[in-house]
């Protein structure tokens, strides 16, 4: 594995292996990297040619009174780790290299950023959408890896790259979950041993609201009440939201029809961690799960 | 010349070009083209293998009481001149291949959009840099031609490209004008006889702004007023604004030095015509137009 740090030496050596003739696959990320990472990594690994992980902390995406400063760092390990999965080549960017002056442009996605974390994270996802943009040019991957976990992040780039006839393929790669169900995250690092075996009640409270749905029920305000009651009731956890959306939206879903995201928030001690569960609701009833 | 209206025809025209080992110019304009945007082609032929020119009025820049529904429109007096001059490939997609949906993705550039024109054209230049990063993803160019005539959309779309990392070269082609000094625009087909004398006026300004700054006025908004001034004395033209900026920021430049541009725009009958005048003052006194 390659790591290079500025943007001519991933320039060049992206080109390098396009004048091979070689399919590119782009994992971005924020480093401190977990099993839900190394599957992002596993999915382009099986599909391209050239395999890039790009680690950037990227302070856009953080508000003020957020975590950027403290957000969890570890380079060596998580190249140690990319070597292990086959990565070819890490970017791993300071912040100047990224931002050599105030950046003046910006990428938004209104309606898709101001509903669920929104909210709480003004300016968050025109952070995201921002830099991610910044990734695919610099990269210009066949395919790029989002996971599901970061649902509405999912749904903002997915139609970044549609509106914006972006060339690119977003994968989007499942939840990789701990054996109780807490769904992976850099920032579980956060968690006391108390507060992990609380978390575990976002997973909780989306299954329940899976069964819900499964058994019938369509009314969405009625299963995002149940999921927020829930998160609610566990001790040392305060809700952020909980609400059922529609996909393309993320609006709430007052009748449960097509692609919807059950979505969660809450702070669970240091930590505010999100999870989501994304379901189709088959005309005739069926539901899956994506 | 081979003409396509969709996305798929374009991508695989230019993707065959690409495979040919070819270099990609692009042209996009909104068509009516005058000997402007010819020179943008001529200046494309001269640099790339395959030229593409877009032709598309773009609703997403006009304003709810401009003129995008009478904005002239002449393909076929078009795509002629368009071979005439040896472009390859002729874009004309419609509104609907364009937006194939109600657009959620906004690119911006606020601190340049909300000067200048940005002032009477609220949501201009949102719709300028977002159509434009969608025309670059499209066709991938190389090089990307732009005249200077329309001084703050090439000073946004530079921004946008450097800060979004968008790996294409913006090429800047100097104002063409009529013998008397009237740039080249396609609104000018709105002027009567009568106002296309006082138009000149523009021009003429600028001119004077021009000997005043190389006569050793460094002043900005006594130059600007001086400008202000001529354009608002002419009969049947209605000043909208008069200002020296600094290039990179647009914001009025009080004490011109380094890049400069001095731009005005005025209402001339049914017409809102601009121009301005891309002016380097030198450490050492000179004065160069670019």
């Amino acid at each position: 594995m390659r790591q290079v740090q500025t943007i001519a030496d991933l320039r060049s050596a992206v080109q390098a292996a396009r004048q091979r003739g070689q399919s590119v696959g782009l994992v971005p990320t924020m480093g401190y990297l977990h099993a839900g990472h190394l599957a992002l990594v596993d999915a382009a690994r099986r599909d391209n040619e050239l395999v890039v992980v790009s680690i950037f902390v990227n302070p856009l995406q953080f508000g003020p009174r957020e975590d950027f400063a403290r957000y969890p760092r570890d380079l060596a390990r998580d190249a140690a780790l990319l070597q292990e999965h086959e990565v070819d080549l890490l970017f791993a960017p300071s912040v100047e290299e990224m931002y050599p002056r105030p950046l003046a442009t910006f990428v938004e996605v209104p309606d898709l950023s101001q509903t669920l974390c929104g909210r709480s994270r003004p300016g968050h996802f025109r952070g995201v959408a921002t830099v991610v943009s910044k990734l695919f040019h610099l990269v210009q991957p066949d395919r790029a890896y989002f996971g599901q976990k970061d649902g509405q992040q999912l749904a903002v780039i997915q139609r970044m790259v549609s509106d914006l006839n972006i060339p690119v393929e977003v994968v989007a790669v499942p939840t990789v979950r701990e054996p109780d169900g807490l769904a992976m995250s850099s920032r579980n690092i956060y968690l006391s041993a108390d507060d992990r075996r609380h978390a575990t009640v976002l997973y909780r409270a989306l299954q329940h609201a899976k069964a819900l749905i499964t058994d019938g029920e369509r009314d969405g305000r009625r299963v995002a009440a149940e999921v927020a009651q829930r998160v609610a009731a566990e001790p040392g956890v305060r809700l952020d939201y909980a609400e059922v959306v529609d996909w393309e939206t993320l609006q709430p879903a007052d009748v449960l029809q097509g692609r919807v995201m059950v979505a969660v928030a809450a702070y669970v001690g240091q930590a505010r961690l999100i999870d989501n569960l994304q379901l189709t609701v088959h005309a005739d009833g069926r539901v899956t799960e994506h």
